[in-house]
C-alpha cells in the first residue's frame, strides 16, 4: 500500500516548505521537492493512483504535519470512587479525530501494589482497543525498594521510560520528599526521566479543610484552596530534590501557574535538565469565569492544579513559555468525567468532585488557535504538540516528524476551514464539554496513523485495535 | 548531474537518522529511508555511478550535515590602516575547507558614505572572487536621515536584512544612543535585524588611554582596558534601546562575557526577540594564557572584545548558553591580521593592534569538540553552526538543511578522523593560528556547495566564482 | 539659653520612646527618662521657664524629632532662561515652616567654569540669606582635569564631599560615559560621593524631537518621551561604571520608575555601596492624571524624570522600595517655577518648560501620610527625613539625630491636629501648589534650628542668615 | 546606687559618639554631652564616687554598647540521649563573661505535651538560676489544636511572643507542612513571630541512612548528607507558605548557605516581613577544615544546619548579608555537648553525635573581628548583636540601646586590648573549645546588668539569681 501526499506544504519545528511525500505501508519512505518525483510516480500526480502509488491524497492549500503526540491522558482512570469516562477504545477515537495519533497514558501503581502487576493490569485495559499508537508512563503511588528496582526493569524491558510522581493527594497517590529523593536517584542513574505533579498537597489539604469547615463547599472553593503559590514551592522542590538526586531529568506536567513558571525558567536558565508541559485549559479558561461559574456548573471545570485566577498574568506568562520553550510541549491531561453521576459525586463538597477535564480531542485545534491570533509561530505549533513530545519522550524519529523512516502518522490540517467545540458533536466520551461553543479557526481534514488513513472527509476509518503499544527510548531532549 | 549520499546519517537539529539523499544539479530533490530508493537508483548504490545518478558518495559510518554557515565574516576589511589579509577568494576556499559553505560577510558604510555605494564597493570585491555562497550585512557607521532610508531599501531590494551597529570604536563606527535609537526604529518597522557590537567604547577609550599613560602598553593591555562590565552594559543598553524603539529584533554578535550573556537570558526569558552569538575564541581561549602571553605574542590574540579571564566562569557560562539556546549561534568574527607587518604595527602601543582572529576554517571543528568532549549534543552542533544561522537571517530553507528543496550544501563528517590545526597546514591567508598544535577530534571529509563537490579527498576541487551572492529575506526566527 | 522640652515621645530610627529633652545654646546636652530631671531642673517642670531653664515646650501627646534634612533643593537655579523663583531666603523659610532644618543645595558647575568660582558664586546667594543650615553639593557639568583636581580640593577644604553628575540634559549638565568614569574613578579614591540623574538624554532628545515633529507640543509629551525604561537604563549604566571606577559610592537622586529601583536593588543585595532617594512627587502624583491634566495644566507637573503612569507598579514599588531601604532618602528635588511667565514659556513647545516642581515646605507631612495610611512604620519616617539624609552626606550626628551633643535642630509634630495644602497658605515663592487641596493627617507643630525656636504657634521666628554653612564630611552611610 | 559612664565612645547602629552616661538603679536616665554634666555630678568626674554617684567607670578609649543580646541559646536541652552541658547557671554566667547580658532560650513543647506545661518546666530550669535577664522563645514540636490556642495564650499572657518550628528532625521536632501552615495562620493573626528550623529533615534521612549503609560513619558524613541546597529549599518552602499563611512574620535561624540567603534576599526585596540570623560559626568555620578534622575530631563542630564547604562562597556570601541586612542578627545557636562521653555518643555512627556548639561567651568578640578586619561597621556590629535582636523579638528599648529609660545593660569595650580563645581559659561548662587558638582583637572590660556590675577587672561579680525573665512584646522590626 503506496500512498502519495501531494501540494501540502509540510511544517515543522524549523519551518514550512511544499513538499511531496510518500508513504510505504507503515512508513514515511521519500520526501520529494515538487515537481521532481520519480518517472515512476509522476503519473499518480496527473490521474491519480495507479500502479506506482494506491492512494493519491491532494493537501493543496493544506499543511501537512507530525500526528499529534499526547503525552499526558487517563483514559480509564480509577479516581474517587469512579473511572474517567474514556475508554482506550473511545478515548484514541476521539484523539485520532483531533489529528493525535500516539498517546501516552499513565499506568498506576499504589502502595503495596507490584509495578511490573499494575502494568500487566494496565495493558489489559489498552490492548486491542486502541485506534492509536499509545505508550506508557508508570505513576509509582508507592516508593519503596521493589518500586525501585522496578522503574530499572521498565526502562530496561518494557519500554517505559518514565515515572510520574506526586506532591499532591497525600494518602492516594503522594509521596514524600524522602521517596521522590529516592526515585530521583535511580532516574537519574537510569536516564529515566520523572514527571512530576507539582502542587504541596500536604498544605493544600489543610486549606480545603477549613473550607469546608468555613461551609464553602462549592467548586470555586477548589481554586480557592490550591493557590498558586504552593505549584511554585512544589515546582521549586522538586528541581531542588532532582539537583540532589545528581541532576534527574525532571519534567513537570500540566503547569498552571506564574510562580512554577518562574521556577523552571531559572532552572533551565542554568542549564539544568528541566522541563514543562501546560495543557490547554491553562491556556484559555480561568477561576473566575469557569471555575466560578453560578451553581455547580464550575464542577465541569474541577481538575488539579486548578484553573487560575484571571486577575494575575498567568495565561500571558504560560503562552510566553512556549514562545521561549520554558514550556516545551502542551499535552491533555485528559481525565473526562460525566457530569450526571461523576462530577456530581462532589455536590455539597469540592473534595469529591472527580478532578479532570475532557480536551484530547481539541488539543491541535486548541493550539492552533494560537498561531492564528498571533502568539505562536506555525513552527512552533508543531513543536509542542508533536516533535518534542516524541522527543521528549523518546519516540523520535519514530513519532513528532514526517521523514524517511518515520512512522506514517500525518495529518493534513486545513487553516482555511473552521468548526465549533461542541458535547453534541464531539466524539469523547462525555456529557459535556469544557469547551462547549468555542470557535475553532482551522480543520482537522486528514489523518493517518501509520500509513493508514483513520480519518478523512468527516468520517472515522479507524478500529480499536489498530493502535499498537510503543516501547520507548529515553528523552532525547537531555542537554 | 545527479548526486546520492549514500550510508550515512544525517543530523539535524532535531536528531540523527540514517537517510539516503538525492542531489539534482544544485538542490536536494529527495530524501529517502535506506532500503527504498526507487527502482531506478538502485543500481547505483551497488556498482555505482550510472544512467540515473552521475555521482555515489558513501557516507557509511559518517555524519550528514548541511553545509556551515557563518554569519560573521569580514574578508578584506579596512581596519586600523591595513586590511584583513584573506580576500574573498582565500577566505570563502578556506571557509569551503572546514565545512562551511555560506559566509554573510559585513559591507561597511562610514558616516558621510552613501550606504548604497558602500554596498557596491563590498559587491565589486567579492564578485567573482567566492569559492561560497555568500551574502552581505550592512555596518552602517554612520547613521543620519540618508542612512536610514537607505536602510528599508537595502530591505526590499537587495536582499539585505541585517544592519550592524557599533557601541564601541568612537570615531570609527560608533553610533550614539540617539542614532542607535533612530536605527532601531527603522528596523522595527521594516522588520529588519539590528547586529550589534555591545561595549561601552567611550568608556573604554578612557580607560585604553590610562594604561598608556601608565606605560601599559603590551597586549594583555587590551583585555585589561575592556572590562567584561562594559559588554555587560552596553549590551543591556542596547536591549533597553530596542524595547523603547518598539521591540527591533536585536543581535548580539561575539558575545564574550558572562555579564552580557546574563542580559541576554534575562530578556529572551521575558519573551523579547534578543539574541546572540559567540565565537570559537570565546569558548578556549583565555587573556592569561593567550592574550598575556609573553612579550608581545599576545598580539595574535587582540581582537575586540577581548578575551577573558579564566579566573571567571566566562567560557563555562557561554557552553551553557550554547546548551539553553540564549547563546544561537557560534559564528567566527573571522578578521585575520598576518603577525608579520600588521599585528606588529601595535608594538608599543596596544591600540594600534590590528584587531581579529582568523578562524572561518576551523568554526565546524571546534564546534564539533563541544560533542566530542559532551558538552554540546551533535543536533545542537549542527544548529548552532547551520541551521539557526540560516534561519537567523533569511536563508532557511534555502540554506541550513539537508531536505526537499535546499541548496545541496553538504558536508560529509568523518567522527572517526583527527587533525592536528597549525598555520602551516591551514588554508587561511595568515601567517599564524590563533589555534596552533590543537588537536581535533572529527574531520570534514567532503563539502559539496550547491551541488558540486568543492572538497573531498584532501583536495580542494572548487574555485572562485562558484559562489554566489545570496539575497536574504527577514529573520525566521522571530517569536 | 537653656531649653527644657517636656512630656513628648522622641522618635528616631529604631523606635519612639518618651524622652525629656534639654538644649543648652544651639546643643542637645542632655536627654533624661522623665521622671529623672536633675534637682535644678524639676522646678522648671511645673512652674515653667526659671533661672535653670529659660525656656520650656510641652510636647505632650507629640512626637519629637530631629528636624528634617531636604538634601535636593535647587533654590534660585538658572534653568531655561530663566532661575527657580525662590530665593535662599524665601525658600529656607519655606523649608522651616515645613520642619526641615537643613538643606544641601547645589552648587554649579558648567563646561569651562573654574568649580571654586562657581562655588563661590553660590555662597554668595546663600550667604546671609538662609533661615536654616545650609550645606553644597557641587554639580560638575564639565568633566575635565581641573575639576577633577577641584573634586578632591572641595571634599579636602570646603567640606563639600558629593558630586553630582547628569546623564541627561545634554549640551547642559550632560556628561558622557568617559567623563562619567574618570568623576568616578576620581570620587572613588577620595571616598565622595557621585550622585546621579539617571535618564539616558541623548535617546531622550530623539523621543522629544520625533513628538515635537509629529505635532506633540504638549506637557504630557515630556512624559512620553522620558519613557522608564530610559531612567532604568541609565541607572544600570552607572551601577557598571561605579564598579569599573573601583566601587566609587553612588546615589541615585529623584529615582521615579520600577526598572531604576530593580536594579538599585540588584546592586544592593549584591553588597555595592548604591543608595537612592525618591521625592515625594514620584509616591503619589501621575503622568495620566497630574501631567496629562487638560489643556496647559500639565506644565505644573513638569519636572524630570517625568511624573510615571498609573497603568504600572511605580508607586507601590517606591513605597515598597521606603520600605526595604533600597530607596534610602526622600528629598524634594525643590525646584519651583511660577506658572505665570515661568511655566509658560513652554506653551506650544513641552522641551521649554521650564522643570521643577517645589516641595520643601511639605516633605515631612507628605511622608508622614504613609505613616497615617499604614504604608510606612512611624521610625521608618525619621530615618527616611532625617537620619539618613544626614548620614549619608556626612552631616551626622551633628545633624538627623535628637542625642547629646547634636545640634537642636527638633521639630515637634503634631499627629492629632491636620492641614490642607494650598499655594494661597504655603510659604514658597511660588504662584501655584502641585499638592492643591491635598489633605495632610498631622502638623508640624513647632521647629528648633540650632536652638532657637524658629517656627510655633503658627508664627515664623526664624531670620534670614540665622542659617550657616555646614562643611560635611563624607558619607557615613558606607558598608 | 548610681552609677555614671564616663570618658568613652557610646555607638549604637547609627554613629559613634562621645557620652556620659548615667545609670540610677536598673535604668540609664540620662545621656550627656561630654562637659555639660549637672552641677552636682561634676564632683565625681574629678574626684570619684561622692555623695551623688556611687561608682564612676572610666571608659576613656573605650566603646561603650548596649549589652548583648543572643536570641539564639539552648541551655540544659535534652538531646540524643543526654543534655547540653550548660546550665542555665553556667551559661548565663559564660554569655555576661562575653558581653552578652540577654538570652532568649528555647522551652520546648513535644507532641503529646501540653504547652503550658512544658513552658512551666523550662520557667522551673532557669528561675534563680540566670545570671543576667532571659526570656522564652517556645519550640512547638507537637502543632495541634491544643497547642495552636496555647500560642495565642502565650502572646497574651505569657510574655512569648515567637514561636520555633522544625522542617528537620523527624519524629523528633519536625512539623510537616500542614502543621507549618497553621501555626502560620495562627501566628498572622496575632502577630507573632514563627521562627523556623529551615532544612528538608525528610530528604536529609534518606541521606543519611544511605551515607551509613555504605559505611559513611565519620563526623563529615553528617556535611555531606545535610547539602546546603536543602537548606535552600526548606528557607523557599517556608517562605511561601508564610505567604499562603497571610503574610506570617518569619524568622530562619542559623543560617548558614548561600542558597537560602538568596531566598530571603528576593523575599525581603519583594517587601516581606522575611528576618534572617547567622551564627559565628557560619562565619568562620567549614566543613572541610572543622567538621572534616581527622578521627573524630570533627565531632566537635556537629551542629545544624552543618558546616559549609569553602570551596563555595557561603562565608563571603553571609557577611555580605549581614552588611545589606539580609541578615539581621547574629545570635549563637549555642547548644554546648561535651567532647567526652557527650560527642563520643556518636562514634561509629554520625547519627548520634549531639548536634551543637558552644559559643554564648564569645559571640560580641567575634563578630567584632568583622569589625577589626574591615568587613562590617562598628555600627553594624552593635545592631547585629544587641539593637536588632532587642527590636526583633520585643525587648526594645528595654534592651538593646543605651538610651535613658532603658535597662542599664552596658558593656565597655576595650578595641585595644586582644585575647586568644581556649577552653581553658574560658567559662562555659564545655570541655573543648570550637575555637581554640583563636586570636580576638579587641576584649569586653567591664559589664552591667541592669546597673549591676557582673563583669570587671577580669573577675565575675555577678550572681545566679541576678538575671530575671522577661516578658516580651511582639516583634518591633516589622515593616
Amino acid at each position: 500500500m503506496r500512498t502519495l501526499i501531494t501540494g501540502g506544504t509540510l511544517v515543522g519545528p524549523l519551518g514550512a516548505t511544499p513538499t511531496e511525500i510518500l508513504v510505504d505501508g507503515e512508513t514515511v519512505t521519500a520526501l520529494f521537492v515538487p515537481g521532481s518525483l520519480p518517472e515512476d510516480l509522476r503519473g499518480s500526480l496527473r490521474d491519480g493512483p495507479d500502479s506506482s502509488v494506491d492512494r493519491v491524497i491532494d493537501a493543496t492549500g493544506k499543511y501537512v504535519i507530525p500526528g499529534g503526540v499526547d503525552v499526558h491522558t487517563h483514559m480509564e482512570l480509577p479516581f474517587g470512587g469512579t473511572s474517567a469516562s474514556d475508554t482506550f477504545a473511545t478515548g484514541t477515537a476521539a484523539a485520532a479525530w483531533g489529528g493525535t495519533t500516539t498517546i501516552i497514558d499513565f499506568a498506576v501503581q499504589r502502595t503495596g501494589e507490584v509495578v511490573e502487576e499494575s502494568l500487566a493490569a494496565w495493558h489489559a485495559k489498552a490492548e486491542g482497543q486502541c485506534a492509536i499508537d499509545y505508550g506508557f508512563h508508570m505513576i509509582i503511588g508507592g516508593v519503596d525498594d521493589q518500586a525501585l528496582k522496578a522503574m530499572d526493569y521498565l526502562v530496561a524491558n518494557e519500554g517505559i521510560s518514565s515515572f510520574k510522581l506526586f506532591m499532591a493527594y497525600p494518602g492516594v497517590f503522594y509521596s514524600d520528599d524522602g521517596q521522590i529523593l529516592r526515585a530521583m536517584q535511580r532516574a537519574a542513574e537510569s536516564g529515566a526521566m520523572v514527571m512530576m505533579h507539582a502542587e504541596n498537597g500536604i498544605a493544600i489539604d489543610v486549606l480545603a479543610a477549613q473550607a469546608l469547615a468555613r461551609g464553602g463547599t462549592g467548586p470555586v472553593h477548589h481554586g480557592y484552596t490550591r493557590p498558586p503559590e504552593l505549584e511554585g514551592e512544589a515546582t521549586n522542590r522538586a528541581a531542588v530534590l532532582a539537583r540532589v538526586a545528581g541532576n534527574c531529568p525532571l519534567y513537570f506536567v500540566h503547569m498552571s501557574a506564574s510562580e512554577a513558571l518562574a521556577v523552571v525558567s531559572a532552572a533551565r536558565g542554568a542549564g539544568h535538565n528541566v522541563f514543562a508541559e501546560t495543557c490547554p485549559q491553562y491556556l484559555y479558561l480561568s477561576l473566575e469565569e469557569h471555575l466560578g461559574a453560578p451553581g455547580f456548573e464550575g464542577a465541569k471545570y474541577v481538575a488539579s492544579p486548578p484553573l487560575r485566577t484571571n486577575t494575575a498574568s498567568h495565561h500571558d506568562d504560560l503562552w510566553r513559555g512556549l514562545r521561549t520553550d520554558d514550556l516545551a510541549v502542551v499535552s491533555t491531561d485528559h481525565c473526562p468525567f460525566c457530569f450526571r453521576d461523576q462530577k456530581e459525586l462532589g455536590r455539597g463538597d469540592f473534595t469529591r468532585i472527580p478532578n479532570g477535564i475532557g480536551t484530547v480531542e481539541h488539543r491541535i485545534d486548541l493550539v492552533y488557535q494560537g498561531v492564528a491570533s498571533g502568539r505562536l509561530s506555525l513552527p512552533r505549533w508543531v513543536e509542542t504538540c508533536a516533535t518534542t513530545p516524541a522527543r521528549m519522550f523518546g519516540l523520535y524519529p519514530r513519532k513528532g516528524v514526517v521523514a524517511p523512516g518515520s512512522d506514517a502518522d500525518i495529518v493534513i490540517y486545513d487553516p482555511a476551514a473552521s468548526t465549533t467545540i461542541s458535547a453534541s458533536t464531539h466524539h469523547m466520551n462525555l456529557d459535556y464539554s469544557a469547551w462547549e461553543g468555542f470557535q475553532v479557526a482551522g480543520k482537522v481534514d486528514t489523518v493517518l496513523s501509520r500509513g493508514t488513513v483513520v480519518v478523512a472527509g468527516g468520517e472515522f476509518h479507524g478500529r480499536a485495535g489498530h493502535g499498537r503499544y510503543l516501547r520507548r527510548g529515553l528523552s532525547q531532549y537531555l542537554r
